[in-house]
Formats: structure tokens, C-alpha cells, sequence
């Protein structure tokens, strides 16, 4: 179909972010999205946002954002959509079953690195515009290509925009995460996310263990010693008063979790563990949407390859990552963390470098379910799939998500079409061909709801 | 010079043993240095030395391992030198200034990797015999290129041929270290290692930390805390009983650490770190050569290249290894560590799998000093360098020296030609041409003592 083509050409750009390098690649993405919006008969402003510093101290020219619009009739109500066309790194080494950039349909599923995060769901908005001959309500469109770094510029645009792209919106619309069952959802809440980068750096070469283990502080011992510092095999994150602002949960939240179609054992099953760090549905769902986490992603400089090699390696960088949930506030879990990591390097009393950094920094977000964006968004999803929706969080960070409702002062919603088990920023990536469709169709339907709440 | 073209022909081939992909390398490199042999008037015996099984569990064939012989006069000594054609991994992205692979002369040094590991050692041996239009002593030469990695299949061929290649052997001579400081030196022992790999294995698929961070025990963080439990701060090794077999210091060795013109300050500022774990000099040489070590190298399966990525890995396996000394014993250290690592393990109530494996194993090696091929060594040194050769001792292993001494009772002695500051296994890897020059004519003058002493 021309709908899995246009996306096979999409994924097949290998837009990965978190590598600088890569950077090319984004802007060619966002190329082919600004060109195609325009086809469409829409209009395209490629909005410049400056420059960013890498953690080398180098400074880089970000890719531009894309800002569009169809429409702009004044009796209608505008809805602003947003998207990403970045994607997390993937290579066949890392477990892939297919060529992660080349598009492929395995029983009514598509795999690909992005087909559901997020170039799926962005050309899904896109075909949904397409379907009307006349657009219910002013359509908005803002792309960007670095979400998955942390959407380097995209703030100070909100901001600087905010009298003139944003004055007319009435609803920000976000479809960049996936349902937490098998039934539909609205998504009213996303953790926060500060990445650390935890450098120590020891002798001036690498070294032969043989010739110099026993005698060297060696960086990696030290840096496994800082890791080990920062959570309990619990889970529980040890970094002094991280938690202490974690809001409390009132008995109306606590309601909400007992209508989500959740399934303990068969999520264990999709996840392949044996148990949860939690014991019943509820708390494995608070775990992941209203409570923080502490992941340790890897290590860089240490030996990572197949095989043995007796190295002390001369630097070291640990990488984790806090998920962070209201009320925590990422500029104090930062100081906490670099404080805390500061005072155990300080036991170790060692003759090496700690420098700690982080990026991104994102704020967690929690909207309003009163406003008439989410009763128009589940009046789409009772008509397009027959159910009602679930009311969800999202235990991962779309920063701009709270960025857009503290800067532009608009409603904003989550609107997922992925499947709970599209496995995005994972090996086989996918969008099931029916969530793509019917994804499709949900947001045709929601501009027209979204035209009679208004 | 001829000398200079060889090495750098040598080191053009990338025989990275640790990886069982570029066997192939390894095979070529055995070939060159077999003709080589030949056109020289050796005669050369190409051994099968088997297969292996990797821990993936596949059986891979072993390169084969030469063993070679120049005359065969019953009235003269025969020395069996051996030597090793086989590198550790190396590219630029590790921080190398040159191409590792191809030999650069900068200010008198030679740099590449298998420069002084142990590629420029070996064709010294080979000039040396060249020199001579009738030599002194029998050469018998074993040469394999499996070093790196254990020397698998080496012990069991020194057993077969215990009775026929070792027979008439004399003295066997190891030069595959460096010097401790700048004076010459003679080697009578070398610490033992075992390397371990430390697998947890966890959910099916990477995960995206959003999703489920906060409910899933994370592979990786079961690994920090398990490699967290092996050293403490000072370098002490931390599993129960692993050092309780360390030999006490007597008198007489403790005096040897006297003439040993190392000093402290110097080795600091060529390491480039602020202090060493130890404080006297003394005490960081009884460190590195006579005391156990243990170093971390890495993690494998975890997130290890520039950037963010927010993936909780699936699968992580952990590398360390234990250099061991007289009179520990590498498959009680195994059971121990094990035994220890499972221990841990159970603490952490993981719903995760935990494998631990180890290679190489290698003894630990001590000769005796009072062998006449020690005295032959002594009076080398002192007529090519016009010094004192200081006995060292070696921290790191050539597992073929204990094998060696152990399996045909033959005495053995390692004469290194290479500088203490060579960097063998490290970044910008070298031998300086004046060690290569003076090296063979000290292999050449050693040939002509050991003909006196027999």
C-alpha cells in the first residue's frame, strides 16, 4: 500500500540522534517531512534553533524544527500537533531479527527502528489530514528530529513563538508513545528524565592488568563502586532525598489504576521475567508511571567487545538515567545525585578524576482530565474501536510534553496508536499494520470530535 | 633498514587472537614466520594442535603452533626459545596516534601493536640466529599464536612431545616482557591469571527505560552489585579465601627488591597517576609481581558507545580476571570466585540468571635463580650493555613458562629486551630501535655464553 511505502522510506533514514555525527541524516528526514507537508497543501516554516555544546566541549549546529499549518479559518478550532522523526540507535549486532532500516511486514506487523517511535504515528496525523476534503478544525504542525536526545531547542522555540505559532492554538496533541494493554488510551501523565554521565579518568594510557593490576587505583573499580552507590536490588533509588518530593497519591489516582485492563502474567510473559519488582498489577503500573526510576545503561571506554582483553582501561564513563515523576524537580535530582556521587568518590580515596554531567533534565507532566480535549479524545476512541479508553500514564519522557503546557499555558493530550508491545528503543521495533490504520482513522475521527467540543 | 621492513611487514597483520574471527590473521602471520624459518635453512614442523570450544559453545579449530630447529650437534647445548606472533586488540578509535597496524618510526621508537608484544622479540631472535654463520648452541623454536588468549592447545602438544622436540632441549628462554626500569633485566617468575565472565541474563529483549524502569531488576544493576563485591578501595580482594595461599615474603626475597633501581617518582609520571596504592617503592613492585591483583576490564551487552540511550540491556556480561601468584592454585581460585559470586547473587533475590565461566587458568611461575642459563643470561647483559642485569620478577603471565618449567622439568628463563615504558596491550605500543638493535646482539652474545657454561 502507498501508506507502508511512505513509511519503509522513513525508516529507511537512519536518523539517529543520539549520535551527533548522525546529525546529517536528521535533516534529511525532516527534508522529506517538510516536503512532503507541502504537497499536502500545507505550509512549512524550517524554524533554525541554534547551536548546542556536546559533553567534548564542542559546538554543534542543531537541526532545524519544522512548523506547519493547513487551514486557518477563525470560527474552527486549532489543534497543534506534535511529532519527532529521530530514532534510537539500532544495528543487526544488537539482536535485530531484521535489517532495522528496511521496513519489513512479518504477519501483519512492521518492523523497523521508528515505525511506532515515531515516524509511524507522524504519518499517520499526516494521512489523517490527507482523508478530509475539508479539515474540521485548523491543523498545526511542529516536527522536530532531536526527542530522543532531549529536544535541544525546541523549549526557547515554544518561547519565542509563543505570541505568534502558538497564540491561536487551542489543543496540543502528542502521539509519541503506545497503549499500556491491548485496548486503546489516552495518556495524562509522563515522567521526567535527567541522563548522567559519570567520568572517571585515571592513568594516562590504557595499561596491561599483568604490569600494573595491584598497584593502580584503577578508574573502573572506582566506577563500579559509584554505580553500586545509586540503587538497592529492590529497585529503591539510595541517592539521599531524591524521593523525598514524589507527590502522594490521593485516593482518587489510585482509582484510576483499578480500570486498566492490566494483566500481570501476561506482561511477565511479554517481558520475559520471572516477577516484577512489584507484587500485584497496581503497583507494578505505579512503579512505571507515578513513581521514579533509576536505570544503569552502560559503560563507555571499559571493554565491551566479544572475547577477553586484559585492559585497565584509562577512563571510564558510567551512563544512568532517573526517571523522574511530579513533584520532583530534575535541576535539584541533579545537584542531589552529583552530590551524592561526589561524597562516595571521596571514601575512595582515590588519585583519579570524577566528573559527573548531565543532559536533558526533562520535567515530569501531569494534565488535567477535565478539559474537553480528552472527552473529545475518547469519544473518537469509542468510535473507532468500540471501547472506551483507558486513562493511562507514561513511565517515559516526552520533555516537551510539560514544556508545551508550562510555557504555552494550552491543554495538552497524549493520543498513543502503537501497541503495548511495539518494543520502541528495542531490538524488532514494530507497528502492527491494524494500529497503523486504525491509528489512522482515531485521529480523522478526533478532529471531528475535537470540532464539536470546542 | 631490512630489520625495520620486517616488523613493519609483521605488524601489518591485525593477529588479534581475542577475537576467534581473525584466526585467519593469526594463521597467516604463523605462515610468514614459518617460511621465514625455512629460507633461513630450518627445518619446520607445522603442529595440529585441536580444536576449542568457545563459551557460545561452538568448536572453532586452533591455529597450529611451529616448532622449528636450527643444527643438531649432540655436543653443543640446545636452547628452545619461544615466542608468539599473536596481538591484543587495537584500532584508533582506542586513542592510538598512529595506525596501530602500521609500524611508524617517531624519534627512535618503533610503534605498533605486537611491536614489543611480542612480534620485534621474536624476528630478534631470528637476527640473532642469522648473525651467526655457525652457531653456538642447538636453536630449537616453538612459536604459536594463541598467547593472548591462554595459548590453548600449547601444554597438551609440550606433553606429546615431551619425548621427542623436548628431549635433547637444555634451557628453554621466554622474551615476552619488558624491563622494569632502564637498566636490562632477567626474568625468574610471573604472576598466573584467570579470566572471568560474569553473565546475567534477564528479560527477552532490550527494554526501553521508560517503560519499564521502576519494575524490572535490571540485569545491570545485578552486575554492578556483583562486581562491586570483588575489590574494596585499597585493591584488596574481597572473595573469601582467594589469597589465604599467597607464599609469605622470606628474607632472601625481600632482599632482591632492594637492587632494583626503580624509582618511584619516575613510574608515577609514566603511569600519570597523582600515587599508586602503595607507598614505597618496594612495596609497589611486591604489588605487581609477587602479590595477586584483581582488575575489572569491562561489560559486555551494555551500552559502551558515545551518547544517551535509554535501554535497560537485556544481557550483560562482566570481564575480570586474577593475576595469581605462588602458591595459589587457578581452580581453587575458580571454585572460590564462583562461590562466591553465586553468594552475592542469592542477596539479591534476582529473578535473573546468573552464569559465571572462566578461561585461561594459568599458574602462576618462579624459577630457580641458580640455574647455569641464568648465570649465561647474567654475563650477556653485562657484555652487550656493560651493567648488571636486575631479577625481576614479572606481574603479568605467559602461561608457558610454568607449563614449561612444570611439564618437561626443564629450567626456563625469560630475557626480555623490551623497555618498561613500551606499553605492551596499550594505546601508541612501541620498541625503541636501540632495544631492538641491542636486543639481538644480547640474544646473539647470550647463544655464545650458554655454549660456555653447558
Amino acid at each position: 500500500s502507498e501508506c507502508g511505502s511512505r513509511l519503509r522510506e522513513w525508516v529507511a533514514v537512519q536518523s539517529d540522534s543520539g549520535d551527533h555525527t548522525k546529525w546529517g541524516e536528521v535533516e534529511r528526514i525532516l527534508n522529506m517531512t517538510a516536503v512532503r507537508i507541502q504537497e499536502m497543501g500545507g505550509t512549512v516554516d524550517i524554524a533554525d534553533v541554534g547551536t548546542h555544546q556536546l559533553p567534548s566541549g564542542e559546538t554543534v549546529s542543531l537541526p532545524p524544527v519544522i512548523l506547519a499549518e493547513f487551514e486557518r479559518d477563525p470560527k474552527k478550532a486549532t489543534l497543534c500537533i506534535y511529532g519527532h522523526v529521530d530514532v534510537q540507535p539500532a544495528k543487526m549486532a544488537d539482536g535485530w531479527t531484521t535489517d532495522p532500516f528496511n521496513l519489513t511486514e512479518i504477519k501483519g506487523n512492521l518492523y523497523g527502528r521508528g515505525a511506532t517511535d515515531n515516524k509511524g504515528p507522524v504519518l499517520a496525523w499526516l494521512h489523517a489530514v490527507e482523508s478530509y476534503q475539508e479539515i474540521p478544525v485548523n491543523i498545526k504542525l511542529i516536527i522536530e528530529g532531536l526527542e530522543e536526545v532531549g529536544s535541544y531547542g525546541l523549549l526557547e522555540l515554544t518561547r519565542k513563538r509563543n505570541d505568534s505559532f502558538f497564540a491561536d492554538v487551542d489543543f496540543i496533541v502528542i502521539s509519541d508513545n503506545v497503549w499500556a494493554t491491548r485496548n486503546p488510551a489516552l495518556t495524562y501523565g509522563t515522567r521526567g528524565s535527567s541522563y548522567f554521565f559519570v567520568e572517571v579518568d585515571g592513568p594516562k594510557l590504557d595499561f596491561h592488568s599483568g604490569v600494573y593490576g595491584g598497584s593502580i587505583q584503577e578508574p573502573m573499580s572506582d566506577l563500579i563502586a559509584l554505580l553500586g552507590s545509586l540503587l538497592d536490588h529492590t529497585g529503591k533509588i539510595l541517592v539521599p532525598g531524591v524521593t523525598d518530593d514524589v507527590a502522594p497519591l490521593t485516593e482518587d489516582e489510585r482509582k484510576l489504576y483499578d480500570n486498566i485492563s492490566f494483566d500481570l502474567e501476561e506482561m511477565k510473559s511479554v517481558a520475559g521475567v520471572k516477577h516484577f519488582l512489584q507484587d500485584t498489577k497496581e503497583e507494578v503500573l505505579m512503579a512505571r508511571w507515578r513513581n521514579p526510576s533509576l536505570s544503569i545503561h552502560g559503560i563507555q571506554g571499559a571493554f565491551s567487545e566479544p572475547g577477553t582483553k586484559t585492559v585497565i582501561p584509562k577512563q571510564v564513563t558510567g551512563k544512568f538515567s532517573i526517571r523522574q515523576v511530579p513533584n520532583m524537580d530534575p535541576p535539584d535530582v541533579e545537584r542531589k545525585v552529583k552530590e551524592h556521587l561526589q561524597q562516595v568518590f571521596s571514601t575512595l580515596k582515590s588519585p583519579n578524576r570524577l566528573r559527573v554531567t548531565a543532559t536533558v533534565g526533562a520535567k515530569p507532566w501531569v494534565a488535567n482530565l477535565k478539559n474537553p480535549q480528552y472527552v473529545a479524545g475518547q469519544r473518537a476512541v469509542r468510535e473507532v474501536f468500540g471501547v472506551e479508553p483507558e486513562l493511562i500514564r507514561e513511565g517515559s519522557t516526552i520533555p516537551i510534553a510539560q514544556n508545551f503546557q508550562e510555557e504555552t499555558g494550552k491543554s495538552v493530550m497524549m493520543l498513543p496508536i502503537g501497541g503495548h508491545d511495539d518494543g520502541e528503543h528495542s531490538q524488532n521495533e514494530k507497528i502492527s499494520r491494524y494500529n497503523y490504520i486504525e491509528g489512522t482513522k482515531l485521529f480523522a475521527a478526533y478532529f471531528y470530535e475535537l470540532s464539536l467540543v470546542k
